[in-house]
């Protein structure tokens, strides 16, 4: 049986230079920030048959558990530094950790960001993930920041993922092709990092947020905190390739309200199109205009044609 | 009932002017660290049936999760800043929730230690906070940092809690009033956030951890860390009120390799003498000298003669 030393040593602890200045097997760790630079700092939690299937592939959950978290970073125009991994485990897989591990770590190194620490314990599968970035002060992309005429952008594409979820749920059947490549996006989702990095250079961007509970539920958050309102039009929603090949009302529901798109959703004044355009080339992620935010509260849907949409849709309550 | 976002709102979210820049509420948290300080970082997670009992006083759970985040955050010598809390809840209880809530902000409160952030999310009860402080770079209290001849030693008393543990495993019984103290210390440790501070000022100590698992399992990090072996003196190790008037056999064992102590365990050149007891004094915290760190590799007892002890006993291994 391995030992929890054994575990974090065998999977977790590596031999190679880092930006922390103290990693893993210390009470704390030990990192300096940038001298001048803000901390980010955010946590998620992922739980067995709340976010992933019991039984999910392991180097896939790796990747997804800190995809999540470099989405929040990416949300603020914050870069990553490290993070912490908390681990419950029923037993100690070696198959398991493997796995789950080298997801972790590919997606770690893609973007520079080292494990500093963490715990491990016997308890029901969760993945708890904190994680540090930093940015210049003043630069942060925050949700109350949004501004009656700014145009309201998205990264990406949204809904493919809700689109294979639909199949776990027996709400609707995709050809094989089209099934792997929107659980592709369920599973492997790519956090905008260096997107939100170049909408924070100037800073480009105003608000921003990602958005994983669904657009509808999460721009409302922005609305909220920044107290204004919205007007999106439904038919410029950028749906993901398998569900553009949907009908037009499940394409209008799972790109409006569908579910753990890890997109951005961010407003940004209108004298700053060409520059938003030029981050989303210059960071390789396609960024779509989709509405305008208004001084009357609330959030409106407007067809192609201007013409007003009734989507009875919200976002994702994990409590509900 | 109560959802994702209302109980954050009733109780976690608060209305004070605090140290982060940005609190609850966004993508991440935003927080200065003071110029040319370092950041120390650590997270732990907490089961139920693992590391309390299901059932467990609420109140009391709130406390003793954010305190042995603190007890990590003292080991090294850092000032505390601020904390994620990420909670798994099988329901939003609002009793439970007011009752864990209050225990966590009394004693965050107490260390002047603010919640910046965190994730609630529906699941088998989980606690996962992970807590930043800051020291000057050179003074963290390292467990690679023993020296040979360093004296050992630990604060506060040893055991209690192993006691209390002992009486819900029926291992022995206690009076009434005899079991509600023990199960004070189990329930409720106080973390020794002002012996680090003060052992990490000038720096005092050299090398420290703090004892969860067990004084015998945990100094071996010490000792495997700094590559130096330790004698200590069983019958100097200070026991709890409780565990003080149990049988020596019972006291050794306890006091060596109990588990939920949350003291320090620490070592300092035999010159620090006078200024470690005087970071006692100065905190307000109990420190015993219990041994000395040699060149000789392991870990060796005596008695209060000089005479060698065998101990039989190891740490608490979560997945053993």
């Amino acid at each position: 049986m391995l030992s929890e030393f054994d575990l974090i040593k065998q999977f977790f602890k590596r031999d190679r230079p880092g930006r922390a200045d103290l990693g893993i097997g210390d009470d704390c760790a030990l990192l300096t920030p940038t001298p001048g630079f803000q901390l980010a700092i955010s946590s998620d939690m992922l739980v067995e048959d709340r976010h992933f299937f019991a039984g999910a592939d392991p180097f896939m959950l790796g990747h997804k558990s800190l995809a999540v978290n470099l989405s929040d970073l990416a949300a603020m125009g914050a870069r990553p530094l490290g993070f912490t991994l908390a681990l419950a485990l029923p037993a100690a897989d070696p198959v398991w950790l493997d796995g789950f591990s080298r997801g972790l770590f590919a997606l770690a190194d893609a973007h520079d960001c080292e494990l500093i620490g963490g715990d491990t314990t016997k308890g029901p599968l969760n993945i708890c993930i904190t994680v540090f970035g930093e940015l210049m002060p003043g630069h942060a992309l925050r949700r109350d920041a949004a501004r009656v005429g700014d145009d309201v952008w998205v990264s990406g594409t949204l809904g493919d993922a809700r689109l294979a979820l639909a199949v776990a749920w027996d709400e609707l059947t995709l050809s094989a092709d089209d099934h792997a490549q929107a659980a592709q996006r369920m599973h492997m989702p790519a956090p905008r990092v260096a997107l939100g990095l170049a909408l924070a250079a100037r800073p480009v961007a105003r608000a921003a947020l990602d958005i994983s509970d669904g657009l509808v539920g999460d721009i409302g958050h922005i609305l909220a905190a920044s107290r204004v309102g919205a007007t999106l039009d439904v038919d410029a929603l950028p749906a993901g390739p398998v569900l553009a090949r949907q009908d037009r009302a499940l394409r209008r529901r799972f790109t409006a309200a569908g579910g753990d798109d890890y997109e951005l959703c961010f407003t940004a004044p209108v004298a700053n199109r060409e520059a938003v355009l030029e981050a989303g080339r210059a960071s390789g992620t396609a960024v779509t205009r989709v509405g305008r935010i208004e001084a009357e509260a609330g959030l409106r849907f407007v067809d192609a044609h201007g013409a007003s949409v009734d989507l009875k849709l919200s976002g994702w309550d994990h409590f509900g």
